[in-house]
């Protein structure tokens, strides 16, 4: 199998699609829009999905599960977010196969076997949810009811991409109901801080936080607070989204709660996720022409150790050497591989643990034994290093966490250097077409303008930051007043 | 909410869904057949999966995850596999839905968006995986392949009970590939004995190993490993299966591998499952009339402390006691919860926690915080001490362990007393009917004795125990020589 990559310059498309395949994280299936999550990939997905969970329920939270069909009649019980979805729910109509009597061996569906109400498999949780909440709220005792879901969860886009964008994806889902509105408010800022905690401290990305514009809403939001990152080609990508339901769910599902003076009211609601999306954006944000580069926090192994020798007493005396470091690194949680596997030569080996992303590589030969050193190599940088045995566990341990922190701060930078101010439409088009990244720039705050302005140029409005500062000025487009600058990108 | 449970004497199916319910670990749904699994219910599934996901990597085992669905064609392709789960398949048949142009306000299947070929929602995975191990297996090099997946999947069920039968359960299901039969028949026992381990280590619930008969088999398998267990009725309960598939699969999905001499064979396979099922057996297995009763290894909390007192002071002098104790006892990885809700009295908790199963229960008041003491109660054999709360943590530490032991041991004590040898076709019917529980009994080895014994007394081969001794005998319904006696049972 040839390893070679497209560049990013050459077709940044496919050279992500590239970094996926051959990196080992994910492969096409059978089924149209959906993928295989392989083990390099979900052995990913475990540790971020870890993470999370540790911080769901540090701030309070409980899994639980609910079922993956909602019925129809539910399902359109919130009238803005079936409308949302409609156009993108895969439908369960019959619950039998059968023999088909004209083809031997072949089944059909068994059109006796339909069921009444047709279910719908979700695309997002919040009807079965706000339903079952129902039977468990009755006073503000129940309150606030502070539930997570990990879930698979089905939207059919006509078009996919690997991790960004399948018809099945893998997600957590937040649906949490308080008694008050500041509560539900306070949750929904709280999670969003999760959110950025985990992608800019665990993933190495830093993101802007903000909120949507209505027109960019969760459907069946108040409001739909944001973390977005940015890409190397430029475009912006949607990290997480953590919503403010008001009191909508809640309304269409007749959720009341008796609260200390006995008097009725509707539940406030949130509800926020993310997704296997986040994998992503890791791929695309870090990776370079030679393959993946994962930030140590997360990266599915952290240290590869291969051997180089000739012949079996140069392999056992490696072996012994390397036992040690092996179990030293254990000993301080850092995930570690010997790979002193026949099957390939080291340099077939370095290429392949630098096209799937360990952070640090280390080769050890004959004469780095005698000089009791190893070879130690950056995956981000490929700087290289001839490092003494002792310690050696500390020291990749240190490196790690540096690691970690450039990776952070190289992609910071590149994200600071690509919010451009826009203060006249040639310029704003020219930043875009040209220089990518957010364009910082005055809206009139009307829907239309917002849609016009995507129809000509393909971005959108990624959020108004949290914070905005409050500032005079004329729409980008129309020349209308505005009070703030907002940020516009092309976006996954 | 009213807490009280029907007796097992009374009504042993009603008791089981009281439990269920009122001791919150899980609730009916909307949707026919699915179930929503509570918080705490869910957190037990969290321990049980937690714990199998180690035994799993420690045997060289990795997660992966494949699509939700399956395409018709695939589906089909092991005929033998689709005939056994064709009868309880959930089909996709479109996927998109529209307004109403009947009903403002109300969605439709689209008639203009059916798909071309419909999508089977996975009863088991061997198809999709197999069809994608196709691309993954070309040389002996690839193999062994050993993958887990953690899901959902979906097997219409016209009776359907909380947790032991429902239409959508969470399961793990193991796809392994090998280049031997005789490795993968040792993989096959191999994690057979992983789930005995499990069961009866973690569960405390002792399971027999042993093989199915050709007409218990999992469609589509060459032999199929079981483990049973027994339940307070008498009822068995397969709590585990792993199946040998021989090339069944590999010659569906045309599978071959080049070996060593370069010579294209099939490959070999197996696969093996748990599921949420068995938390119905842990409830099953162990509960009393007062409520359920959890092994501590798994149980969701393993201790709760009840303060009793009256005034604020009181309440505020044994919070600080009981800081200390909650800090020693998560230092010893016990996971601990101090009860001083005021929304409740002590009589109310303790019932709530027996209800809940909580192996162990302190209380703590005013005179214990003068005696430096405090009561603790086990849940299992509602024993009540008093003990020093200097050196507390440990004693505790050791009382959970003494509790799982003898959880164990009093169910092992069960089994064993109701595995009855039967030789007389009037004996075999009355021990089922008065005393229920294994009996073991020879058999002619057809089909149409098994179907028959079926149909007269509801009893079916559970299995043909592993290691069984062989015993020449006579068929306990027709009298046609048998060379080893099989284990009857009702069951679940």
């Amino acid at each position: 199998m040839s390893k070679e990559i497209t560049s990013r310059e050459a077709d940044y498309s496919q050279w992500y699609n590239d970094l996926v395949i051959k990196g080992q994280l994910a492969d096409y299936s059978a089924v149209r829009g959906c993928m295989v999550i392989k083990p390099y990939g979900y052995r990913l997905w475990e540790n971020m999905r870890d993470v999370l969970d540790k911080m769901f329920k540090d701030t309070g939270h409980q899994n639980a599960y609910f079922p993956l069909f909602v019925p129809k009649s539910l399902f359109e019980a919130e009238e803005k977010n079936a409308e949302g979805f409609a156009k993108e729910c895969a439908v369960v109509t019959h619950y039998r196969l059968k023999n088909d009597p004209s083809k031997p061996g072949k089944l059909m569906v068994d059109p006796e076997a339909k069921l009444e109400e047709e279910l719908v498999v979700r695309p997002t949780s919040e009807a079965i949810i706000w339903n079952t909440y129902k039977g468990w709220i009755q006073s503000y005792r129940d309150l606030p009811l502070l539930i997570n879901q990990w879930a698979n969860v089905v939207r059919w886009e006509m078009r996919t991409r690997l991790f960004l964008r399948t018809a099945e994806f893998l997600w957590q889902e937040g649906h949490t109901a308080h008694a008050t509105k500041q509560e539900a408010l306070e949750e929904t800022t709280k999670m969003l801080d999760v959110y950025a905690d985990f992608v800019e401290n665990w993933m190495a990305l830093p993101v802007i936080k903000g909120v949507k514009t209505a027109g960019e809403r969760f459907a069946g939001a108040e409001d739909t607070y944001c973390i977005e990152a940015l890409m190397q080609d430029g475009k912006a990508l949607q990290a997480g989204t953590s919503h403010f339901l008001g009191q909508n769910f809640a309304k269409a599902f007749d959720v009341k709660f008796s609260d200390k003076e006995n008097k009725l009211d509707y539940v406030w609601a949130t509800s926020w996720g993310v997704s296997t999306r986040l994998i992503g954006a890791l791929v695309m944000a870090h990776s370079d022409d030679d393959g993946l580069i994962f930030p140590p926090r997360i990266a599915p192994l952290q240290v590869v150790i291969v051997p180089i020798y000739k012949g079996e007493e140069q392999r056992t005396a490696i072996g012994g050497k390397v036992d040690q470091i092996v179990n030293d690194l254990k000993l301080l949680g850092i995930s570690v591989k010997y790979d002193d596997s026949e099957n390939a030569r080291p340099g077939w080996k370095f290429a392949e643990y630098e096209m799937k992303g360990v952070p640090v590589r280390i080769a050890i030969g004959a004469r780095d034994l005698q000089n009791n050193t190893v070879e130690v190599a950056r995956r981000d940088t490929k700087e290289k290093m001839t490092v003494t045995i002792d310690g050696i566990a500390g020291f990749l341990q240190n490196l790690l966490d540096e690691i970690q922190v450039q990776m952070f701060n190289k992609a910071k930078q590149f994200q600071q250097e690509r919010i451009t101010e826009a203060d006249s439409w040639a310029a704003f088009v020219q930043i875009l077409d040209e220089k990518g990244g957010f364009v910082s720039a005055h809206w009139d705050g009307t829907a239309e303008t917002e849609d016009k302005i995507k129809d000509l140029t393909k971005a959108t409005i990624r959020c108004i930051p949290l914070n905005n500062p409050q500032q005079d000025g004329a729409c980008i487009l129309t020349g209308n007043p505005s009070r703030e600058r907002v940020l516009f990108a092309r976006a996954y």
